[in-house]
């Protein structure tokens, strides 16, 4: 006798007695997201087909339609919600060193930064690598170009904490800007945020301080900053002159994408899991966050094929806008802010599709032990490791903000920076095998979240 | 006593005496080039100062002003020996998926390759991965962009065999276009050499068959590769529109740049070392091969401050044109044909600067046994390792053609063709203390060779 077989004659005799064990449904519902091509069939027509899809593309309108399509033909109920998001269109971009022979540097400018005039800005570059040396600087900063040259650490990446990393070094980009213009900085340039590097530029979305002057910014390739270290260190004086020509439209108007599997005892009570549609304009999107969509999409799949039914309801929503304004998950948040109390829980699938290795949650330890009864089949796949954090997603913020439990799956992330925000974000960066297993952990969350009869706060 | 001691001692006791063993004068030449930091200031000057130095451009002019200067100011002889190279320069390249959704390729136009008509060439893409499907496609490849996509083996790469991976791939960016040009192909893309990729292309140099019509070629990224791959085996058409406007102008007047150590016995024997000033126009020649340079610079250097005088002469050839015609090197040989016989052996160092590990040459085992005793130096740097190969460099290929015995530097090669021929090649991909060691490496092997009695052969 095999040790499901006793678990199942266990389980008929125990008071409360269901024909299946929650590990056999959950390892039920793993072999078929083991075997499942659907979400590398809906991962290859976003990145391959449709392409980049950055918020007021003609990208994102053609990946709502089809994700919409696609939960239709597999049987699902699907809505659209609309949300208004931000409209920035990349421009010209070029940036040379003016006192280094007219040097070209490899450069993307920043998701909202406003234009240079035409003929662009000509000024000296002050460096500085952290919050207190801005500060210190202060005066020194003004009319000047600022290069934020804090690089990510590397030794984190290596010891599997490349969020941290990342983390350590991103604020660069998003209140670098700002921080520099509040002494009178003409521009800002930020060290790309990766720990590798083809000479290879990282966008990302940058937040202007509305007291202050809205500086233009640019992102440089870890090679040209280290040059540009260099050349002040022996002393040298270098001017940069920055042209960038991005518009900013009107916000345009689009969708969250919501798809869901009704509850079968508490349909009032929501588990919400998503990813993001839109992604930036240099690359395919595949890894950030096709991955992510396709990955949430599958894995409702799989429990309405199975024909299992959960107690509360399975909602996917595919956010709108992530990159450049967050207006998908606020939207979200604001529309359902009179039902906040009937979400259960959030899961968000934004890190990749590296292996998986677990969760980040905003639940404490003894919350977590309720839930690893639950959750055994994700030890099979090596992923049965929950972290708490307090944030966990950047979609489902504005929900566990408001005090819905969130969850962030947590793939290996040791490569994900190399592509984040990059042209090389291609579909050939993503293991279909890999991709497999983290729809496999998404479906045993969220069957768990699902089916327990309690929920967890 | 220690065992220099007694070495000191022996020595004085033998009956060709002199006064310190060859282990001895190489073990201080080591030290000596483990304490320079000339190596890392001549590459530093190259790579950040002058950047670009494709063959014909004022970059290549600078350098071979500078590189003489620095041999000056070291106190060395130094001559220009004159050299006619190919000044081609690139211009527009861009290549779009005209079948999907205009879909932009990154891409890089090869070195030598025609232009296109200014409205570009817009065909259908067939894929060929070897010479054989060149040949089985044969018609098939009519009027068509042939995509050359075999890839450089990555198992290769990890077995330390970095360069082989390479030469069995690099036939499709040397022969291809010629290749798909004898069966009526309208122009040519290449999958770029290389095992890692960021959306990278690489450039490098063509050769077309005389007798075949030339057609217009690009390195376009392993991404795009593999992209257009998915899109054939979907059975979908792929067409491409290629616009490359590189220009040929005359070729230019440059020069090899010589410095030597005369010999204290036998002058007119002749020990050549050498690397390539010219660099790929895109990235800034720091790797490929301001590296090499910068070693055999300091390697001279250090034998002439050393205040020995070796029994052969040593010179240092920096040759102007490597990359895309080979001029340097054919030109030195053609004027000293004539006393081709009076080198004993070329050294080349042109394969980046990981740590040493040993030398290729086309010397046999029993010739490689004579000479291990006088490099037993290079055991403390983990770079005793001599391979029998037929061809130990490019620059120095016309020397060992004319069966001067040739060796070549074969540092660790595992990240060299990361960057190679692309952007990427900049000064922060050169670790210092290993450019150290590959300086001490050369500076053994030069030792040996200049010093042993009887030459090898």
């Amino acid at each position: 006798m095999n040790i499901r077989a006793a678990a199942v004659i266990i389980c008929l005799l125990a008071p409360a007695a269901i024909a299946e064990t929650v590990e056999e449904t959950t390892d039920r519902l793993v072999d078929a997201a083991l075997a499942s091509d659907q979400s590398w069939r809906v991962l290859e027509h976003l990145a391959d087909d449709i392409g980049p899809r950055l918020s007021g593309s003609n990208g994102l309108d053609e990946a709502i339609g089809y994700t919409a399509d696609v939960f239709r033909e597999w049987g699902l109920s699907v809505r659209l919600e609309p949300v208004m998001v931000p409209h920035w269109v990349r421009g010209e971009e070029a940036a040379i060193l003016v006192s280094h022979r007219g040097a070209a540097l490899r450069l993307t400018t920043l998701g909202g930064s406003v234009a240079t005039p035409p003929a662009g800005i000509t000024a000296e570059v002050v460096e500085v690598g952290s919050v207190s040396e801005i500060a210190a600087k202060g005066a020194a900063l003004s009319g000047k170009i600022v290069l934020f040259n804090g690089a990510m650490d590397p030794r984190l990446v290596e010891q599997q904490r490349a969020g941290d990393a990342y983390g350590g070094a991103v604020w660069q980009r998003g209140r670098g800007p700002s921080a520099a213009a509040r002494y009178g900085a003409v521009a800002a340039l930020i060290r790309s945020v990766t720990t590798r590097s083809l000479r290879t530029p990282h966008t990302g979305a940058l937040t202007y301080d509305k007291s202050l002057p809205k500086i233009p910014a640019a992102a440089i390739s870890t090679e040209d900053a280290e040059l540009i270290h260099r050349l002040l260190a022996r002393g040298e004086r270098v001017v940069v002159r920055l042209v960038l020509a991005p518009r900013t439209l009107p916000d345009a108007p689009s969708a969250n994408v919501i798809a869901e599997i009704p509850g079968r005892e508490k349909p009032e009570e929501i588990v919400v899991i998503g990813g993001h549609l839109d992604s930036w304009d240099l690359g395919r999107g595949a890894i950030d966050n096709g991955s992510g969509v396709a990955v949430v999409m599958d894995a409702l799949r799989i429990i309405h094929a199975s024909g299992l039914r959960p107690r509360r309801t399975i909602r996917v929503v595919l956010f709108a806008n992530e990159e450049n304004g967050l207006k998908g998950g606020r939207t979200y948040a604001e529309d359902h802010s009179a039902d906040l109390w009937r979400h259960v829980a959030a899961i968000e699938h934004d890190l990749g599709v590296g292996a998986p290795t677990g969760f980040s949650t905003t639940l404490g330890p003894a919350e977590i032990n309720r839930l690893m009864p639950w959750v055994t089949s994700l030890s099979r796949l090596g992923a049965l490791r929950f972290e708490t954090r307090e944030q966990t997603g950047a979609d489902t913020s504005p929900l566990t903000g408001g005090c819905v439990t969130g969850f962030g799956a947590r793939p290996d992330a040791t490569h994900y920076f190399d592509y984040h925000h990059t042209e090389a974000d291609t579909l050939d960066k993503v293991d279909p095998a890999l991709l497999r297993q983290n729809v496999a952990a998404m479906v045993t969350l969220t069957w768990a979240l699902a089916e327990m009869p309690e929920r967890l706060r």
